[in-house]
């Protein structure tokens, strides 16, 4: 065993040859010993003690201690404020007002242990950037609310026209429920959280155990940031003093009709009341009834008025300017704004990215000092929809898209293993990264647990084909998989609106999740019982993401490697392909189906279902051109990396010239996978490889504009982003067939 | 549409000439105009009026009534008596004793508008054949307690030792979940209903639906089946007053420890108070708690006493000898006992089987004669294991062995589709019958919806592969397969004991089912609400029924067909290769996994999960016979079935010797099938192609003895069946391959 410890330790880090592999070894060895437990817990403490949204005098205050930390730790620190709209609750109201009479109760009670439940100053459960409205109407259940439960209330003659719909959490993004229910022509949304994955269901409840209470809300935003993210009224700038701003009956991003999250304990009499057909198997949830769909007997009243004003964000910004390449810029975010007090979601995460900064603040004492820039951002406003880093990536796009070479995200982070997701040209990186990082419970490395979790579930009976996947590659020994992003966080606008290569790393998967996510109990108390107990895990996290930061800023040339990113979309081009194929059999089963009239005859008719539309043909689409595009990124990639591993092997060494010409061009390679126009619907989001589903939100699409063409039966617009998406491709390897060639010159 | 009509109506049926079709339709339409709603609603409210279980005075009352009635319609009828080990509830209580208080009620009250609820002379709920006991205990919670749930306890590190285990309805037979719990060392087991399958998680509860209130209990028997049926006391020979009896502690049927059936509303506290791990996510029910897995804290005390007597069954027997060919015995039964009133099971279907007698009786007035004979049988004692059936079949077993051409069974009926099983050799009779009787909802044929139903049903989303393979075979246009049939009625000791072509026929899947199965509530009240209102599936099953046996009785020669069971066959031995070569990969995967410690690095030390045991290696197996056998058993199949279609186009006619010769040959083709030393662990059951499994109870192992061996991991076994079933089938060519050469001669 010592002979393979040896080997592993002697082994060159990506990115670096093997002298420089010791001395950035030797600082990464610096960097863990500043990383201490105490801190995080004090931090997250302090940090989590009151609430947090958006304009509570405590989120400012955090701001304000964030940077004089930052400043005292020898960080050049400040803040730097937005001014979006920011509505605020001010009443609401939702009754069953027939055929019996009941009020929900809309709050939050105190729970034994847990110290600031008692608060009463914390912000009522809403939905931010719901309409106003004062509606009363017959009340439907829409399951999760996406387009498929539509279609199913299709085929059970059910219409939401004129109604209130209930919906429950998952399935989608929450901000779609609404937007789907008004599209339909619903007056009002309910959105509950249903025991079954968010409750009893789970597990037991808080405070017994970790999942939700009776009483828990989920709050969240309902903007539709699946068009754009931050300040509905300033899409595409920064919502700075003076910027140019829409009207709110203009902005596209604000829902036309009143929203409300709910307890499952409120939800229970709703539902109970509701008569129709007997909900459809999958749409029942954990609830003691039987789940039917309406529309009524139930009929609901519900009202919503909010104050529609500005809030003030304060961003907090650290930079350390880098030694060499100052306009080569690292990023590092997570957000600081919670939801009443937010110790998971994001305070966890925010800690650790504080020790990260504290143990480089220590480095600098030494004399180190990074080759490029680093800036650490403490966002204010995420959940609001990603605010604060959307209009300060906005306010300094020009400069970004010309000096960032990473950004580096992360947001909650608890009990279990490595996550990561992102560029996949940094997949290589990152795996090498999870080598030095050990697992807090098993004493092997982050990365070595890994492959064993994904090992493991790809042998699971009824594994997913996502995970006998991973499993697969897992299996033949070389670099884990990393996921590709959609939304949820603040990368979106550095990768999806900018072009910037990210990463998203955090590790979870076995803390008891879900169970406070957006309520009052989401608390410092929960957390240390049910989070991370001893913080040992974000210990990991900040280890992961100091060492990535550190290797990026200090690695002559930037560490990335691109057949991963070939393979990986290699991967994606034959889904788009069996995805046509597939839904041409259907669409062109489901025809004679219906021309056979085998719908009506297997019909019940004491519980009819309509038969499903008919879907239009699918014709052969031009796939060539994207086919083609990906032949060549696999070559131009293996030759790129074969030269670049000749570099690591340190026989050579390039000149400053050339490692900064390299530099330039690897630094712009992401970006060229964006197009100008962004993608169908959505000018915003550019980027034409990772976006959030238009009918996902959080969940990605990858090749989105095929993608989604192809899901929406847009055929011509397929066969256009095909087109498009080969054109970046091309300009992918264009430049990345330049970096070859400087790469190639210099050896 | 008429063109098409007059050539449908014109087709020869299956078995007859053209000219022989024209009368037999005659005959039928006689038939089916006899057959009449009133009458099937009348018998139903008689005979359900009260509690029918064996040994209750209404019960016998009912033979004597169906007795007499068949008697008026022109049979010759009897009661034939059996004596069989039976015992009956005398006390039992149930108590939850610690962490806190609780005594289970298991009392099913009355229900507004069923006004057979409110009789207070109905049975107990209780598990007839559990053993007596007194027994206090930790509880333990096994899901649904077969052979995985205990692998996953194990995986949980809970041993249910000493133990009082509570398992869910479902998942497999009843009688297993208290046989594994006693191998696995429990005391005691608590079967209850869980309302996610069974309740409100299904629909509304009766009486503002049909499923199963929160105080409904499932009876019903516990005896080891899968070894045998019938009396414990008598296996293998019928239960005559003087038949030689095994000592009750000597009849392995009888399960050792005290079972109880409870309803939800008495589960939930004893759930409600385990502690111990969450339980896994396939394990959660519909109760609104967070379902744990125990040992303890949760400590019951059950109690069960019976008087374990003999009690007398009632079988009623009536026949029509065959004026052709008395010697050849079409035999046609269902159940007259029910767990208390019985409604739906078995009523349902018996009073269909009286309409069809009464509808016989009419021809027989007209002066029609069954060229074969006709037997109609009315069993008791199927609910405590097929008593009635099983010792009739076991006392006349060495006749029916000469004599019994077909057995066809029904047990409940209900609003839906037509649902068949048995012997693949009438798959094409079945089919051909299914287009002779109207779909009442539809107006179409009962086999054209019936092949509308397979096709929406393969098409949608998440259908099972058993599911798509059905829609791909009948979206080829030729017959619809029928299933193979198990156990859980009374074909068993016909089919899987004697080795007699059997079908299982009836109509159902659109009724709200399971709401009340064996329960205080299965009444006539609901049945005319929810079972099928009108009778009108009732006539269609009478009508299904009728027409087969009256075409088995009618033509000149037995109307089998072969390559409809080649073909089938032919998908069981693919499955068994597929079979053993995914637990071969599988049992390579996870010693890969297990070597390189993947379990334990990935599992969770807060809710830690042990590696699953080792699979041993799976060698290849001598499938070749198998293999041979079913090669040539196509070819067989295919010459007997052309000339059998010669034969039916008319041109010639067989001399009624060699039509003797043949229809003697037919007879006995399903009894080459079986070995006389039956199974492994159960000789009983001597069928090598269709058995309930050892381990399902009620659900079909088809090829059993090979596919068992397989699952079990007995590759000595594997070999030694393959070469027992490759026989089997030998013989089946052999005798097939004679009455080829007796047609052809013929022809």
């Amino acid at each position: 065993m010592l002979s393979v410890f040896i080997l592993a330790s002697a082994a060159a880090l990506f990115g670096f040859t093997a002298d420089e592999s010791v001395a950035q070894k030797s600082i990464e060895q610096r960097f863990d010993a500043d990383l201490k437990t105490e801190d995080l817990d004090a931090w997250l403490k302090r940090l989590s003690s009151e609430p947090n949204q958006v304009g509570a005098p405590h989120n400012q205050a955090n701001a304000e201690f964030v940077r004089d930390q930052l400043k005292s730790w020898g960080w050049d620190a400040q803040i730097e404020e937005f001014y979006p709209l920011y509505p605020t609750l001010k009443h609401h109201t939702l009754e069953l007002v027939g055929p019996n009479k009941f009020v929900a109760a809309l709050k939050e009670p105190p729970v034994d242990g847990d110290a600031t439940s008692t608060r009463t100053d914390g912000m009522g459960p809403y939905n931010v950037y719901g309409a106003d409205g004062d509606v009363t109407g017959d009340l439907v259940y829409v399951n999760y609310g996406m387009p498929n439960d539509y279609k199913d209330l299709e085929r059970r003659g059910v219409d939401v026209k004129g109604k209130i719909v209930i919906a429950r959490y998952g399935g989608g993004w929450r901000g779609l429920k609404p937007k789907l229910a008004q599209t339909h022509g619903a007056i009002g949304c309910i959105i509950y959280s249903d025991p079954q994955q968010d409750g009893y269901g789970a597990g037991d409840v808080y405070p017994k155990g970790g999942t939700r209470p009776a009483e828990g809300v989920q709050r969240g935003s309902v903007a539709d940031m699946p068009i754009y993210s931050g300040d509905p009224l300033t899409p595409g700038v920064g919502a700075t003093r003076n910027a140019k701003r829409l009207k709110i009956a203009d902005a596209p991003a604000l829902m036309k009709i009143p929203v409300i999250p709910i307890s499952y304990g409120d939800a229970q009499p709703l539902l109970a009341a509701l008569g129709g057909p007997v909900a459809p198997a999958g749409w029942r949830g954990a609830l003691p009834i039987t789940y039917h769909v309406g529309p009524g007997p139930a009929k609901v009243h519900l009202e919503v008025t909010s104050d529609w004003g500005q809030k003030t964000l304060y961003d907090v910004i650290a930079r350390i300017p880098g030694s060499q390449s100052p306009d080569q810029w690292i990023v590092r975010g997570n957000h600081r704004d919670g939801w009443v007090f937010g110790a998971w979601d994001p305070l966890s995460g925010h800690v650790d990215m504080m020790a990260e900064a504290k143990a480089i603040g220590a480095l600098l004492k030494t004399g180190w000092r990074p080759k490029r820039t680093l800036i650490y951002a403490s966002w204010d406003g995420e959940e609001a929809g990603l605010l604060g880093s959307t209009e300060w990536a906005e306010t300094h796009a020009d400069e970004l898209r010309k000096k960032a070479v990473l950004y580096i995200n992360s947001d909650l982070n608890t009990r279990g293993f490595l996550g990561a997701a992102g560029s996949h040209s940094l997949q290589r990186l990152v795996n090498d990264v999870s080598q030095s990082v050990k697992d807090p419970e098993t004493g092997v490395t982050a990365g070595a647990r890994l492959r064993a979790k994904m090992l493991v579930d790809g042998h699971e009976k009824g594994a997913s084909e996502r995970d006998r996947k991973d499993a697969k590659i897992a299996a033949a020994g070389g670099d884990l998989p990393i996921g590709a992003l959609g939304s949820g966080s603040d990368f979106t606008p550095f990768l999806q609106h900018l072009g910037i290569a990210s990463l998203a790393i955090e590790f979870g998967g076995e803390a008891e999740q879900g169970g406070v996510y957006h309520s009052n109990y989401d608390s410092y108390d929960h957390y240390v019982r049910f989070g991370d107990p001893g913080f040992v895990y974000g210990i990991s996290e900040a280890q992961t993401v100091g060492h990535t930061v550190l290797r990026v800023a200090d690695a002559n040339v930037l560490p990335f490697q691109f057949g991963s990113f070939a393979d990986t979309l290699d991967g994606y081009v034959t889904e788009l392909h069996e995805l046509a194929d597939h839904k041409r059999k259907d669409a062109d089963e489901l025809a004679k189906l219906l021309d056979q009239n085998d719908y009506k005859l297997a019909d019940d008719p004491r519980r009819p279902l309509l038969a499903p539309e008919r879907e239009p043909e699918v014709p052969y689409l031009d796939f060539a051109a994207l086919d083609n595009a990906l032949v060549r990124l696999k070559k131009s990639a293996k030759a790129y990396d074969e030269l670049y591993l000749r570099l690591q092997a340190g026989t050579v060494r390039l000149s400053a010239e050339r490692n900064r010409q390299l530099d330039e061009l690897l630094r712009g390679m992401e970006s060229t996978l964006t197009h100008p126009h962004g993608l169908p619907e959505r000018e915003w989001y550019k980027h034409l490889i990772y976006e959030p589903g238009l009918y996902t939100g959080y969940g990605v699409k990858t090749v989105p504009g095929v993608r989604e063409a192809i899901e929406q039966n847009h055929w011509d617009e397929a066969n256009q982003y095909i087109g498009l998406t080969a054109a970046a491709l091309a300009a992918y390897c264009d430049r990345l067939d330049r970096a070859t060639a400087v790469l190639g010159e210099g050896l």
